[in-house]
């Protein structure tokens, strides 16, 4: 079932990771936001506070028991590495994840409290050390995502998506709820959604996202968002080709989760053949986000998870018209962080 | 299909109400939360941020169209006041909405935001000024507790939670994704979930959940939870006779939803019957439980939408062994009240 070599994610392979993860991983449900035309996936929900979890889930289901069973390797500056130590408690076996020590420190904690070993080293080698790691153990590593089971994970987004678009379809076409909620959406008239805004970092979610919606509702525009200080993939998206950033300018950033420096191979397929466009963002734009997102729309994300929404709220009119809907990818904020977001501050970390 | 007088309400009108709501209303998952042995059903994310659109749909629903035409009244401190402005928006009927003049300024400016009228009145007049605009103006009044159809409309989170459990049940008895969700959820043995913690106020809540789980689940038991501040449910329970107390003292609490001085007739029927325990938690414990559900869970919760969570938090030994669920009732939050909870400040508004 699973193609070689670059060919894209499939939306049977996307199923497949739907059936892996469930009573695992957090059906989201989409919620209508406080402001007109935007609809929320809330997956702060997730039970590490991110969307890394589906992807986690799937590629750990799909290694082989035996080498399962001699644990597992991740890298990660964050959420991908809860996402791992989470999976792995849930197989039962043991998880060893490297971080580079400019991660959050919520972060690092939170990965050990899932019983994880972690190990932090200096930000150079973050690539170097899980690769020995992985040639001295033969344990095998986890990837972050460029990873076709892992893009197939995070594809289960785009899967619940295309589900709720379609039960909104049939709602309005008919019923006396279906009107109602018809109604309630304002300017779903014809029952279309234009636009899913979805955050940028190594690619991964996009890559999936998109893999799901050209199977299942290819007239859904995927527009990609990134933080302006971590543009990679908008600067690769222009030029057409794959670009890197420095990781000295990518860290400036507050959106910790997005200060990857260049998409991978594979998602860089998928970007490069299935997504519409990808814009960025400013912080303060992120900051807005994330306050508004908490005091009006009652969800706490952290920046990374709230770029795709500081897209729709700050650049709605280079989008497509008609409704969008933006994946809240992330909820996992240090307190002080957050407090000062809230206050309307300025944010350096 | 519908009883009267004092019968309960039974499971076919909650799942009439379920089919009634469906397309409006958000079908919340129940989530992991961050403290072993609790579950979270996070009613915040709700269109109006809480459980209410779920009763307030359900009364408006089952009006005739004529009456329905003529427009609707209600009474409401807070979230039933936005309740119906929404529902009576997805109607396309008017709202005349009564609410005491110490209401929190965010509660009225949402309801006057969704196209209600609304009319302030001094707390002494919220019961009769409404009374006088029915009798005037022929429009159908719709309750915020005391009505069977409302607490049908709130027991349908009692059928969404039993039809979770059940899901939950069924995946531990087998399977990949049910074992590791067994697994997951730690004391979960033999898939037993003892208790669901319910806020009361005038009890519309508590009622229909108590009704759902008494059909579905009977072995679940259900605890309500009150600021030790506005305490009247706990004292009728205990008493075993329906008390009321004086509004100056109900209006004590930070929890600005659970002012009511009584809970209603109906409500107090089901409570008698189908409750096992009320118990009070105190200001400090409302205000724990707001910080660590932002903090911890990623949830947004209004004080009064924490007061089942606080229960679980700091008076878990009064309660059965076995995994709890906690109802997150709503998150329409002051600002600046969120941000001095957030600061660990003690809150007087």
């Amino acid at each position: 079932m699973t193609a070689v070599g670059t060919a894209l994610v499939d939306i049977d392979e996307i199923r497949d990771a739907a059936r892996r993860i469930a009573g695992v991983v957090v059906r989201t449900p989409l919620l209508a936001s406080p402001w007109p035309g935007l609809w929320l996936k809330p997956e702060m929900l997730q039970p590490i506070g991110a969307f890394k979890i589906r992807g986690a889930m799937t590629a750990m289901s799909r290694l082989s028991p035996e080498t399962r069973a001699r644990g597992v390797l991740a890298h990660s500056s964050g959420n991908h590495a809860q996402a791992v130590a989470y999976a792995a408690r849930a197989f039962g076996v043991p998880a060893h994840i490297v971080i580079p020590d400019n991660a959050p420190a919520r972060k690092v904690e939170a990965t050990r409290a899932l019983g994880a070993t972690v190990e932090l080293v200096p930000v150079e080698q973050r690539f170097s050390r899980p690769a020995e790691l992985a040639a001295l153990t033969g344990k095998a590593m986890i990837a972050p995502y460029d990873d076709r089971n892992v893009i197939a994970g995070q594809g289960t987004i785009g899967l619940e998506i295309a589900e709720d678009l379609e039960l909104m379809a049939v709602g309005m076409a008919g019923g006396l709820a279906g009107g109602v909620a018809g109604g309630l959406a304002g300017g779903m008239a014809g029952g279309l959604f234009s636009t899913v805004l979805v955050p940028v970092s190594g690619g991964g979610l996009i890559s999936g996202v998109a893999a799901a919606l050209a199977a299942l509702a290819p007239e859904v525009k995927v527009i990609g968002v990134e933080p302006a200080l971590a543009g990679d993939a908008a600067d690769s998206f222009s030029a057409g080709e794959r670009r890197a950033w420095l990781p000295s300018d990518t860290a400036r950033t507050v959106a910790d989760g997005l200060r990857t420096f260049s998409v991978g191979e594979l998602p860089w397929e998928h970007i490069r053949a299935q997504v519409h466009d990808i814009i960025t963002v400013t912080e303060d734009e992120i900051l807005d986000a994330t306050r508004r997102l908490a005091l009006e729309a009652r969800l706490v994300a952290e920046p990374s998870g709230a770029v795709a929404t500081a897209g729709f709220l700050h650049h709605h009119s280079q989008m497509p018209a008609g409704n969008a809907v933006a994946i809240v990818s992330g909820g996992n904020i240090d307190p002080e962080i957050f407090r000062m977001i809230l206050e309307g501050s300025s944010v350096r970390d």
